[in-house]
Order: structure tokens, then C-alpha cells, then sequence
């Protein structure tokens, strides 16, 4: 059982270890808040990426810098603390050492070289609680779940992102696509950007739209995160238009999603936002390597022009590529055009369908 | 200003205005409450259909024979009593003749033969309340809206339903579309059935999937209302199958959706449920014939087959026919496939796109 003051304070470590200006990566997101006895502040900490302290040891020198005393203090944080050396001591026992009384986790490790600090922290006495509030257990399963997928799986975390017309066109005839839907959806689409550690996008929409792949507000100020952004094929295309402040460019020379998904993986990145088109879209469906999908949907019609997604090689019905529906949601422009949000997870199995 | 068993008394008026097994067609459902001064039910009553009385007159009638006394009682009707003397006489004159002493009305009367009624009653020194929480107001205005579509426009209210794979295909590539959706999306189209005048499919639906047309529950029951069932265009299909208790099946033995509509009008029918296929559809909507859109969208991937819409004759983005997205909802069904419901309504002055 956790009091208020902890459930605020996790509240509080959870915005700050989402931090817009660490980098993303092969790191996990983290925050720290350490809380006295009365329930009040004394420091926070987060994780800034590699080679840089881990959140608890981040707070313990700030508390440290400012002459609190952590003696007898709660520790709230958003993933179990480290047991292992790295390029930093492991947190556990900076804590045992620092003589902190509890400490309050909101996710257990799932990296099995760092996982163990919850017992270790018990077997050093102290007073460990597990059982947070569930919807801040979701959002600190959420903020790291590229991370724990690349963990997991090996490779990336696939978020594809389409929009399209009601009757399911990515574009018009022409093949303009310019826009779709309208001003908070595309306000979400520069957030979902801002999350992802690299944008791809297949030749062929390189060619007709280039795109700028940047993560901008809505004044179109670049945000402080931005993703690689990557050119997917085998036809040379010309360059991604050169953006002071943007991510760096890159080309993934090959038809072959699994090869790319391992070549972005090798670099450190775990999350990727699969903008598209219709058909590299489809590829990395038929493989089954699309592990979320969100659909931007307009309240236009076409009734011509490129479906959202290419051949899959299905004919009957009954071969449809299955996935979850997980939430709905109105994505309201006041004044301007509202679109729906829908979000999708492909069933276990689905992907490879017959050809 | 109405207490909160008026507004009870209103809500019972409009369930049992909306009963199934009232006819629809060319005359609106009317509901009445009749409350004594302590805001206890005398009385209720409401109109059957054409020829026979209206709900005030029905309502009025009941108390006299249950010995029921009305002078100084309350009125509460979903649709402002009407001042002509039609089949029946009007019925400000017979509230005024039993001596009630306040009417609550949920809707005016938008048809000019039959307004005038709240003045008439308050000319007569009666009470009458007019401003009713919106969210009855809303029901009230549901409930008739075909009928007032059908004073407003001289033609009925066309409600498209649509069901989609996620990526906007209508049915496989093999012409196979059972199922898409999953039961409580199903079970959606059945109750839209119930609410119609009238159903039509595309001789293509027709030849293809041999539909019923029939509005049934969950078990295969026919419900108590059933639509007209009419297939649209020119070649010669089959009959739709014969089933007890369904409407009865019609031909529409043109491609002019406008001629359509008005021989359907003709007939008194005043609600629509256009149920495709994709050219139907799209003839409907090139025609700014379409008045709300329901897509049923599924969590399927097909990647081929028919789009939901056939061509419009649009080429560019800035041509697309738009629409306002009117709300989003999850159609859950525990244990089976969940499907996504969008309601949109064509923006004033779509329709009749270039060609
Ligand atoms: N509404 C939206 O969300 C959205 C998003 C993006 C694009 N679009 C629209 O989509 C259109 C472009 O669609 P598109 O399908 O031509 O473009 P695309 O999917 O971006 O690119 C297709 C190209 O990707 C390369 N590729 C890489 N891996 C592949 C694989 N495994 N299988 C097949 N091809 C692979 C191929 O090019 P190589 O020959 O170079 O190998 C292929 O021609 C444009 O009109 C654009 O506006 C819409
Ligand atoms: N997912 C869904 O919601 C849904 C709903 C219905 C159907 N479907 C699927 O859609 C497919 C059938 O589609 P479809 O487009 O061939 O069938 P359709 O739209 O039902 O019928 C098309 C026919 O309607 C007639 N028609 C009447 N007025 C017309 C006009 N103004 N313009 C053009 N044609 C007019 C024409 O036939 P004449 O030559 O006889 O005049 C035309 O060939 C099937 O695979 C079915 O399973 C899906």
C-alpha cells in the first residue's frame, strides 16, 4: 500500500524521467524522487542516458549538493534499481548506503543482468513496496516499453502510423496526400515523432512528398528530441531536405525489413515510427514486424487513389490479417477538422500471411 | 423550469413514444405523461401510427376509462400538440377541454399544418413549459428526425452504414464480406434496420451475397419492426428470400437515386438505410444524397478487395467530398472481435463533385 504523498511523488518521477531532452535509445527511462519522513521532497534525479548516473544515484548527489539528509528516507522510483557495474555502481547499493528506509518501485527490471534489486534492497532491510496504483503502473510500463521489447524481441519496437480517408485512401489519384487530416492530428503525429528513436519512410513516399520527418510544434518550432530519420529501398533518392536541428538522415539500403529492423537495432535504437507508404507498410505486415498500428482516419472521402496498405497476398475473407482493437478516440481541432484516432495491436500470430 | 418528475415523466414519454411496434412511415412518434398536482402518473398514451388517436387523445382517453381524474393535471409530451384537425381532432382542444392546467412539451412542431399549438394552450390560460434538459430535448429531436427531414426536404433521410477492414476494404478480393465486423457491431446494423423505413442494397449486394434484410436479435428473432426491403438498379436479380415475418421486398428499377428516394416518399417512407454496396453508395454520395454515415471499422488487415466507396470522380486531395466527424465509440464485444462505430454527416454543400 503506498500513501498520497508516494502516489504524487511517482506521479512526479514518471514526468521527469520522460524528460523531452534526454536522448532515446538502449536506455531505459528513469526518475527518482526521494521523499522524507514527513512526506516532503528532499530531491529528484533522472537518467540522462548512456554513461551518465542512474536516476537514484542523479537525486542522492543533488541531496547530497544541497546538504539534505537522506537518512531514513523514502525513494520513489519508476524502475527497480540496478544490481549491476556498468559504467556506473549499482544502484541498490548506493542506497543500502546512503541509509534509505523504503523504496517504492513502480516497475520490476525486465533486463535479466540488472534485474534482483528489489530482493537485494530486502535483504539489506529495507522496506520495499511493489504495489503501486495501476494507472501509474501502466505509464511506467508504457514509457519503457520500446526498451523492454528490444529486451525481449531483440529488435525495435514498430509503431506504424497511417492516415487515410474514411474509405481507407493514403492518397488521392494524383497521388497527393497533402493534408489528410487535420491540425491535432498532425499535432499528434509530431508527438508520436518526438517518442520514436528513428522515422522511416519507403523510397517511394520519399520521392512524391519530401517529407521533412522532423518533430515540430505547432508553431513549427523543431522539438528538443528528434528522431533518425530513415529512407528505406533500393532506389536512389534524393536526400531528406536538410534541416538545421533535425535528426540525422540515413538511408536503409534494402527490401528486407528484418535487416533493416537489425541495422537500426546495432545503432542503439529500439523504437521505431513507420510512417509509410501503402507498401512498405504491407512489408513489414506480411513479416509480421509491425507490433502497434494507429490509424489517423479523415472525414473526407475520395473514392479513388492508394489504399492504406499494399497487397498482402490475402483473397477470402476468412485469411484477413487479424488485430485488437485497443482504443478509440476523437481527435478534436476546434475550428478546424476533426479526425478519429484509432489504435490497433496485431493478434499473436498474425503477420505471414499466405502469399 | 421543470421539477425532476416532470422530467422523469418526460423520459417515460419518450421510451414509450419510441415503441417498436408502432408503424413508421409519414407520421412522427408521439409520446404523453399525464401527472397529477403531486407529480404521480395518471395517465399515458401514445400514437400508434396513422388513423388512429393521437398520444394525448390515447392518454386522455385511458384516464377516463381507469376513472381517472385529469382537471388541473399535468401534460408532458415529446411533440408540441397539434392545432389541425386531421383523421382525429386537435388535440390543444382536448387538453383544453379536460381542464389541464400545465403542458410540458419536449419538441415544436416544425410542420406548418400542425403548429401554433403552445400558443393556442397558453391563449387558453394553461402553463406551458417549454425548455426542457437538453439531453431529453436531444431524444426528442432524434427520435422524429426522418419525419422532420422528410416536412423539411420532401424527400426521406438517407443514413448510410458502411462496414470496413480497417484499411477500407468492403469486402475480400474474392467478393467474400461475411464477416467483417464482429457481433456488437452486427447487432448495431440490426437495430439501425429496426429504426428504418426501408433497406437498400445494389442489385451488385443483391447477386452477391443474397442478404435477408431482415432486422433480428442476437439469437435470429425477428424483431417486432420490420424495414422494407428494396434492392436498387436496372438488370434482373433474384428475389430477395422469402422470410416470414420480414418486410416486404421491393424493386427500384432505376440508377436515378433522386427517383429513388421519391417513389419511396411517394409510399410514405421517410427513413433510408442505404447498406451498399460500394456503387450504390457512391452514386448516393455524388448526389449529396447521403445524410449520415456510419462506418463500422474492424480490426482486419485484407490489403485487397473493393473499397467502400466506388470512384467519385475525384482526382486531388482538395477535391474530397468532406464530411464532419460526429463521434467515435468502441462497439465491444466480450469474448469475440471489437469493432470501431464512426457517425459522420456530410458538411453543408457537399455532394455533386466534379466528374
Ligand atoms: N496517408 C499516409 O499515411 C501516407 C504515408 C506515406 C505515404 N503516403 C502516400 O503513399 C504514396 C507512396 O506510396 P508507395 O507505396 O509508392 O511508397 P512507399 O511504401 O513509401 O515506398 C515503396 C518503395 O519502398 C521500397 N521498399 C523497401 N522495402 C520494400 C519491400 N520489402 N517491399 C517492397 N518495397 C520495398 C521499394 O522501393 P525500391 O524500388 O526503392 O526498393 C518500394 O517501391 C504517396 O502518394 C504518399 O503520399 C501516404
Ligand atoms: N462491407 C459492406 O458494408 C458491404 C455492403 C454491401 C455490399 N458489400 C460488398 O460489395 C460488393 C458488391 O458491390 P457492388 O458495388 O458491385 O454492388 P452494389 O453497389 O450493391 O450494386 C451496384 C449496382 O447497383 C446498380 N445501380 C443502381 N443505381 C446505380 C447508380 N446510380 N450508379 C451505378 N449503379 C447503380 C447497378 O446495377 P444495374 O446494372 O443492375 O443497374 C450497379 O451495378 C459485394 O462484394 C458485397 O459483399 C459490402
Amino acid at each position: 500500500m503506498q500513501d498520497l504523498q508516494e502516489s504524487a511523488a511517482l506521479a512526479r518521477a514518471l514526468d521527469i524521467a520522460a524528460d523531452p531532452t534526454v536522448p532515446l535509445g538502449p536506455n531505459p527511462r528513469v526518475g527518482c524522487v526521494l521523499l522524507d519522513a514527513g512526506g516532503r521532497i528532499l530531491a529528484e534525479g533522472l537518467h540522462r542516458g548512456a554513461g551518465t548516473p542512474h536516476a537514484e544515484a542523479d537525486a542522492l548527489a543533488r541531496a547530497a549538493r544541497t546538504g539534505r539528509d537522506v537518512t531514513g528516507a523514502t525513494a520513489v522510483v519508476t524502475l527497480e534499481p540496478c544490481t549491476h557495474t556498468g559504467r556506473t555502481g549499482p544502484c541498490t547499493q548506493a542506497l543500502i548506503a546512503a541509509g534509505i528506509a523504503r523504496v517504492v518501485i513502480a516497475r520490476r527490471d525486465p533486463n535479466p543482468v540488472a534485474a534482483g534489486g528489489a530482493a537485494r534492497l530486502r535483504d539489506a532491510g529495507i522496506d520495499v513496496g511493489l504495489d503501486v496504483p495501476p494507472d501509474l503502473a501502466g505509464r511506467a510500463a508504457e514509457l519503457n516499453r520500446a526498451w523492454e521489447h528490444g529486451l525481449r524481441a531483440g529488435r525495435p519496437l514498430v509503431t506504424a502510423k497511417v492516415a487515410a480517408t474514411l474509405d481507407g485512401r493514403a492518397a488521392a489519384a494524383d497521388g497527393s496526400s497533402r493534408w489528410i487530416t487535420g491540425p491535432a492530428a498532425r499535432a499528434e503525429v509530431h508527438r508520436l515523432r518526438e517518442e520514436a528513436d528513428v522515422v522511416i519512410v519507403g523510397t517511394g513516399t520519399a520521392l512524391v512528398d519530401s517529407p521533412s520527418l522532423t518533430a515540430r510544434d505547432q508553431d513549427g518550432r523543431l522539438a528538443a528530441r528528434q528522431p533518425v530519420r530513415a529512407v528505406m529501398g533500393l532506389r536512389p533518392v534524393p536526400p531528406l531536405p536538410e534541416i538545421r536541428g533535425a535528426g540525422p538522415a540515413r538511408v536503409l539500403a534494402t527490401r528486407d525489413p528484418r535487416a533493416a529492423l537489425a541495422e537500426l537495432f546495432d545503432h542503439g535504437l529500439r523504437h521505431v515510427l513507420l510512417e509509410g507508404g501503402p507498401t512498405l507498410l504491407a512489408a513489414f505486415l506480411r513479416e509480421g514486424l509491425v507490433d502497434e498500428l494507429i490509424l489517423h482516419l479523415a472525414p473526407k472521402l475520395l473514392g479513388a487513389g492508394p489504399a492504406t496498405v499494399a497487397d498482402l497476398g490475402i483473397t477470402g475473407i476468412d485469411e484477413a490479417l487479424e488485430l485488437e482493437l485497443e482504443g478509440v478516440a476523437m481527435l478534436r481541432s476546434p475550428g478546424g477538422q476533426s479526425d478519429a484516432q484509432l489504435r490497433f495491436r496485431p493478434l499473436p500470430g498474425a503477420g505471414s500471411p499466405p502469399r
